[in-house]
Order: structure tokens, then sequence, then C-alpha cells
């Protein structure tokens, strides 16, 4: 028999077609869409709200662990690009660009490229190597270090299969740039700013992340170490959710950023550099979201709670709409995570319970219908987008952070007990490759914890067989070495494999 | 006999080489420099900081009147830009075109560009035409609008003579644009953001500016006006501060942007456009810097105090660097502007009056010197800003307020009087003619408030001849019709001529 079907506001369900779902989402939530510009998305309103939170936020954290904010050029001359061997390797079939600066009439009156620049220029697809120039100019003495400063900035990487906020032509990101005296020094800062991701996204994301080093194989173009955090999203594939990477003194020696030391000696810094983007956002949407739509953990939602006037009568809606205002302003007086409560009274001409499924889709975290008897009668209810639709709490003024706390909890330990379930240890080859193998088309696999001796041909062969790649060496595990599973050797770390994003 | 000189920290003086000194005061400031790429700069933490400030004012102003941020494209495909006749060909000479999208080893070994795009595409110079195509889809009927968006974005315009914040090849700034279903209701918009543009300049950059509008020759290429603001520089030039734009149904014909009005027909909709960009930042420099280096107007300053422990014993040190970390604490309690107070203890290893005159240059408003004998007596002296570096003031904490907004007011005032005193009336060429001649290097000319019948080719002849142009026909005048000076024609307008950056 078959199992009955529960209707859903997005089509298809995460469970029928995940990557669908997920587009699904994007769209009945009015986030983003595709633009005509090749892999190029267009972040409408809801969705670009969510980033400006992201960007208030990681900002206040970068300032207080000491880094101010600059801006550096769009544009990279190609030879500045070519200076650090393995960097223009990594990024040199996704560049874009520019030979020209103008545009003239062709001889069949179109409008063609001219005026060619000597010189190409790249549009940068990250800014070690523009970065590094200016730093070599500005570092002369130990007494100049550490330069610790960030940059947010949109970047572009010639992506072939894009999807948005995960993978997209141009994005959104910052991007940290710091120079030290000593390599002990930028280790720490490397590490430290790892710690800032790793604790803006639990504790604003609602999204666990293992914090962790990557293999070689997976290691930014240039880097000595490359640190990432890693998230499962709800088809259990990791996403790598920001880097942070030990640069050791390769950019330096690249880039001439030298040092006169405290005994008068010339040296090389010792550069770190950073990066989260708008796919942490996409991370989010997939941790959270359910088959009725987005849903947003409250301290990064675009707005907190949906004030919907049920009016029935012409006679009531003055009333109703006055009461819902005054609500509304004492609410947007109380202030959540130092930001006011940001609240919308929805006055659009529709039927309320279209109203209020436009608000489920869009993932606002509270829902509140204020109808004439209820009002009256000081007996209001308030839907939470984690609980069942129909699901209603009592309403009180001044419960609502308490409220919205509670939610931002729930979301963290669910995405938390759904990773621990799929998180698996595994002791042996065989069990790896079913664990990885699908049944069908069904969601399948996880993070498969593993002892490893790293080897780039193993990791290889297990990319293109299963697509799995290894996430990282997680850093919060004792690390208790033991039997590679897939070739016996002893000693081999733990290591997490996974599908991923 | 000649004139004493008297010493100051920025040479040239302004009377001496304004240009030069201008880049003399950005240099000692540390605000920015000159990148490696042709006309871009680099701008540097305490410069960017201005510009976070401005964003967070501004941000809150277009908020507060109905606007929302989103993110469009850094690329417009050429075809798309060829749709608008008049605007394609406003920006043709200047446009970077990206016609590659990687790299690859050439028959030299040396990387050159490959994987020739099918279509050029343009990195924007103004966004009109890439969000217009998404408006396009986004607006159905009548109860879709008004459209209200804001973008912060980099754009790029290939100039040919660059000037650092000034006019620079790549620059960041906002661009709004908005779409309404009446003409009444754009050009409402267009004159609202022109009121915040320039409530935003008198109240935090004490920049007083003049509202206008552009005649036919400087319009925006496609608009139907343009309206503009206009602030006097200290070598009386003008600077075009913002941009509000009202285009008529020119961009909706070209994009396709059209609704169903309420009486069930399709029409096309009425759009606007709004920027400002970096270039504030030089008009604010310009304004109020003297020959000492930058004068920052306290609601946008960098930072607000700098605190100078003066140490002459060893004994001492601990004492005072503790009382001025507590004070420090303290005052970034107090909330200036809904902001804490931004305060900076300067421990640097050097020379008290050459950290003094480090902040001098670098423009912030009050200094405090911390010596043992008047921090135990309690009886500091604050220096302020806007007046002569020996000038000091008893400091009392709970003042400081009050004292920032004193320098804010002094400021506005300042540059306002300036203004005021360089800007005549001209009743005819003759005097017209003297008024932008130079007798030598001095500076001289500054605003003429003239009748004139507008006229492009008596326009291109003024320009050429004297490089004035007509900046604006300002709104604020009650506008008297007289005699054009140039023609003698009767029913002309009062506008204001100037030389302009």
């Amino acid at each position: 028999m078959q199992k009955q079907k529960v209707r859903t506001a997005i089509t298809p369900t995460r469970e029928e077609n995940y990557p669908e779902w997920y587009q699904a989402v994007l769209k009945a939530a009015d986030l983003a869409e595709h633009s005509a510009v090749r892999g190029c998305m267009v972040i409408k309103p809801w969705g670009y709200s969510i980033w400006e939170n992201i960007q208030r936020i990681l900002d206040g954290m970068f300032k207080e662990t000491g880094h101010q904010n600059a801006y550096f050029p769009l544009f990279i001359p190609l030879s500045y690009m070519e200076k650090e061997a393995e960097h223009v390797e990594g990024f040199a079939k996704e560049c874009a660009v520019v030979t020209h600066h103008r545009l003239e009439k062709g001889p069949n009156g179109k409008l063609i490229p001219a005026g060619e620049l000597e010189e190409p220029l790249i549009v940068r697809p990250t800014s070690e190597m523009i970065i590094g120039h200016s730093y070599a100019k500005w570092v002369e003495s130990y007494r100049d270090l550490p330069i610790l400063i960030n940059q947010w900035a949109n970047v572009v990487r010639w992506e072939m299969r894009t999807r948005m906020f995960l993978r997209t032509t141009e994005f959104l990101w910052q991007e940290g740039h710091t120079v030290h005296a000593t390599k002990e020094e930028a280790i720490e800062e490397t590490k430290k700013m790892l710690d800032v991701y790793s604790t803006f996204c639990h504790q604003y994301l609602a999204l666990p992340v293992i914090r962790g080093e990557k293999t070689e194989s997976e290691r930014f173009p240039g880097a000595v170490n490359t640190y990432t955090i890693e998230a499962m999203m709800q088809d259990r594939k990791a996403l790598q959710a920001g880097t942070s990477h030990f640069l050791g003194q390769n950019f330096s020696k690249s880039c001439g950023i030298q040092f006169r030391n405290v005994a008068g000696e010339q040296e090389y810094g010792w550069t770190t550099s950073w990066g989260a983007t708008t796919r942490l956002i996409g991370a989010m949407i997939m941790a959270h979201s359910d088959d009725d739509g987005l849903v947003l953990p409250p301290r990064i939602a675009s707005a907190h709670l949906a004030i919907i006037p049920i009016i029935h009568s012409e006679e009531a809606r003055a009333k109703i709409l006055s009461y819902c205002d005054e609500l509304s302003s004492r609410l947007k007086k109380v202030h959540y995570h130092g930001q006011p409560l940001r609240v919308i009274v929805d006055v659009r001409d529709m039927r309320g319970g279209e109203k209020s499924w436009s608000w489920i889709k869009k993932g606002i975290p509270l829902r509140l219908e204020v109808g004439l008897r209820e009002m009256e009668a000081g007996q209001l209810q308030v839907a939470r987008r984690d609980k069942p639709h129909k699901e209603m709490t009592p309403f009180a003024e001044e419960g609502i952070v308490h409220l919205l706390e509670e939610i931002q909890a729930n979301l963290l330990a669910k995405a938390t007990a759904f990773r621990d379930q799929h998180t698996v240890e595994i002791r042996d080859e065989k069990t790896f490759k079913e664990f990885f193998t699908s049944k069908g088309d069904e969601i399948h696999g996880g993070f498969a914890l593993c002892h490893f001796s790293e080897d780039a041909q193993i990791e290889a062969k297990l990319k293109d067989e299963f697509n799995v790649t290894v996430r990282c060496i997680p850093l919060h595990l004792p690390q208790k070495p033991g039997k590679c599973i897939f070739t016996g050797k002893a000693g081999s770390t733990q290591v997490i494999f996974a599908k991923a994003y």
C-alpha cells in the first residue's frame, strides 16, 4: 500500500528530489533568481537582508579580534597572477579576463570591444596577489606588523556548473589578509579566524560545523595548510562553509613582503587569508528548511514576526489595523541580540490563509494572526515556523525574545542530531563502499569517520568512483592513530569522508 | 616684503598648489594610495572607515524612506547595453570589457587569455540595463509597484585622468533604482532622494550643497531630468556630490518594464535612479582640510578622540596607561549619534609631539594629551582639530559629545560662509569672463549666479574657453526670470556656473 502523501507547500519534497527541492525553496521564498549573465545570480531583498545580517555580525566579530576593513582593486594585472605558480594554476581555468577598455561601432554598425589593453586584467577570483603587492609597500619593519585587514567584496570564478548561493560565477564574500612577524603568530591567526567562523555558524546560523584541516589535494592553491568548517546538509552531503589558510612565506616571497626584524635583519612575512561567502546562505537554507519552504534561524532572519490582520468585516478593519500597528511599534522597540525586532504588518489585499502560507514559505520565525475576537479577548495565538503549521502557542508580548531564542536553540539541536545520526565510524573498505553507494535515488551516506593514511591517488580514485572526498582531518577528535582502512598502514589519522557541495 | 611663511604639516599649502596639497593630505592621513592597476586606488583602513560610516548612515536613510537592498550582477551583456541608444553612447568610451573566461599557456610559455566569450560582457559602469532586465520580469501589475531598491556595489568607468576619491576607474557607490506607476510619483521619488543626499551632506559631512537641476548637456545618458547636489571646494571649484535621475519611460521601454494598470491596460513603468559614491570622501576632504592635513567632521570621523599618554618616567608609565585605558573604556560607553564614541589610546613607541602631529594630519576631531601632573591634578586639556593646534580647552568627560557637536557645527558654518563669500551674482558677460580668468596661478572664481537661456553651443564654448560649466539650475531660488547675460534673451532662468571637478 502506498504511503498517503501529505500536501506540502514545496514540490518536489526533499525526499523526492533534493536539488529541485532546493531551487523550489529559493523561488517560493523569493530569495534569489538566475540572471541573464551566465552563472550569475540576482540576490533579491529577502535574500540580501540575510547577507546584511551575516555581514553585520561577522564584521563585528572581525573588529573585536582586531581587524580593520579596507578596499583593494577589482582587477589584477595578469603578470601579478603569474608570480605564484601554484596559485595561478589553481585559478587559471576560471578567470574572467578584461582585454579592452571601450566600445566602438564595428563594420556592421554593431558595437565591438576596442582599445585593447597592453596587459590583460583578471577580475579578482581572490585577492592574495593584489593585496600582497600593497602589503609589500606597507611593511618595512617588525613595528608595522601584524597587518590585520579584511575586505568585503565581490569576486568572480568562471564556474561551469553553478547553483544559486552554493556556486556562482560572481559571488559576494569577505576575505581577510594578514601578515605576521612569526610563523607561530600566523598559525594562531589562521586558527583563531576558523574559530570565529565556527562560532558564527553555531551561534547565528544554528549550523553545527566540524572544524578541521584539509588534506593536500583539497588545499587552497599556494597555501601551506588550509583549515575548513564543514556542515552536513539534509541530503547528508557536506558543505564547506568557510576556510582559513596558513600561507607560510609563499605569498610573501612572490609579492616581496619583507620586514626588518628586531635584530635588524630582513625577513619574509608570514601570511594568512580566510574567507566566507554568500554560500553561507545556501548552507543555512539546506540545513534547516523543510517541505513547506524556507526556515530562518531567528538571529539571522530577514524579519522575526509577521503580523497578519484577519479582517472579516469592514467595520472591524480600522480597529484591527490600528491594533496591529500599535503592537508592531511596541515590538520594534524590543531588542533582540542588539538589534530592534524586525516586525512586518502584512496589509496586502489577499486572503489570510494565503498570507500565512507566503510567510511560511519565506521562513519567518513567527506568525501572528490577529482576528477581532481573539484581539478583544486578549488571546492571540502565535505560530512558530519550527513547529507544524497548525500548532499555535498563546502569544505574550514579553515572551517574544524567549520564543525566538527557543526556536534558535531548537534548530541547532535538530541540525546537530541529524548530523550525529548520519556520522558513522567506518573500519573497513567494504562498509565504506556500501555506505556511499545508493540503492536507487534515495538520500544515503553521510559523514564517514575513517582512519586514512593520506594518499592523493586513493583520494582521486574515491572521488572518481563514489564522488567522495576527504572533507577534513577534524580538530576536535583525540586522534588515536589507527590502521588506514584502504592500505592497512598503521599510525593513520582519522578523517571525515563525504560527498560534498 | 615677503610674508613670513608659517610652517605647516602639509607641503605645498592650499594656496601654493591646491591639487598637490590634496594628494599630500591623502598621503599624510594614510587614507588611500594609487594601486598598480591603472586608475584604481587602494582605500586604506583610515579612509575606508569613513566610507563605512557613510554607508551606515545613508543606508539607514534609504531604509527609512522605504527602500530595500538587493544585489545584481557585475557584468552586463553587450547586447543589453545597446538597447538604450543614448545610454550606451554615454558610456561606450569608458567600458571595461571581459572577452575571455580563462587563461592558458601561450606559445612562449606565458599565460594568455583563452576561452573567448560568445558575447562580450561589460563590467557595469552603472546598472540601469541589468537591473531593468530583472524589473521587467518582476513587474506585472500595478500591485507590484512601486519597486524601491538600492544596491551597494563597485562600478568601473575607464577614466583617462583619475584623481583619488574624485575620479577613479573603479569606485564604490550605491545606486537606487525604482519603478513607479505614475510620472508624478517617479518625479517625487527623484526629488525625495535628492533631498536625502542633501540632508546627509549638511548633517553629516558638514557640507553645504546646492540642490539643482542639470541642463541637457550635463544630464545622465538616457535621463529625462538629472538633479544634482553641488558643493564648493576650497579652490572655489564645484564638486557634484550626488545625482538623482528621473528616467521617464526611456529605460522601461528599452528593458520592457510594463504593468497592468487598475483599468487592466498595459503601461510602461516610470523609473528613477540615484547614486552617491566614494567621491563624497573627496568632497569632505577638500571642503574642510587645512594646511596641517585632514579635518574630519565628527559625525563621520573614523575616530573621535585620540588619547596620547605623555610618559616622562618609567615609574609613571603604568599609572598613566591604566588611567588612559579606564578613561577610554568609560568614553566608549558614551553614545554619539547612536554609535559608541570611537576612542584610540595611542601607545606607540614615539615622542608625544610626533604622535600629536600624526593625529592632526589624520584629522581626528579631538586630541587629549595625558601627562602625570595634569592627570593627578584632574586638569586635562583637550585640543580641537578645528582650532589652532596649540589652543587647548579644559577637558570634561561629560562635555565630550557637546564638544564634538560644536566642532561639527563649526565646520558647517565655516564651509557655508566660504561658499557664500565666493558666490556672486553676475549680470554681464564681461564680469563673467573676468571672474573666471586667473591673474596668474592663484585660486580665483567661485559660483557665478547668472541668468542664462539654456543653449548647448554657448555651454560648449564656455567649457572650451574657461573650463566653466553650468553646475545646475538651483531649486532654492525664487527664479525671477531675467535677461540671459550672453544672448540678452528675456525670461531666462538663473543658473550657477563654475569650474568643476
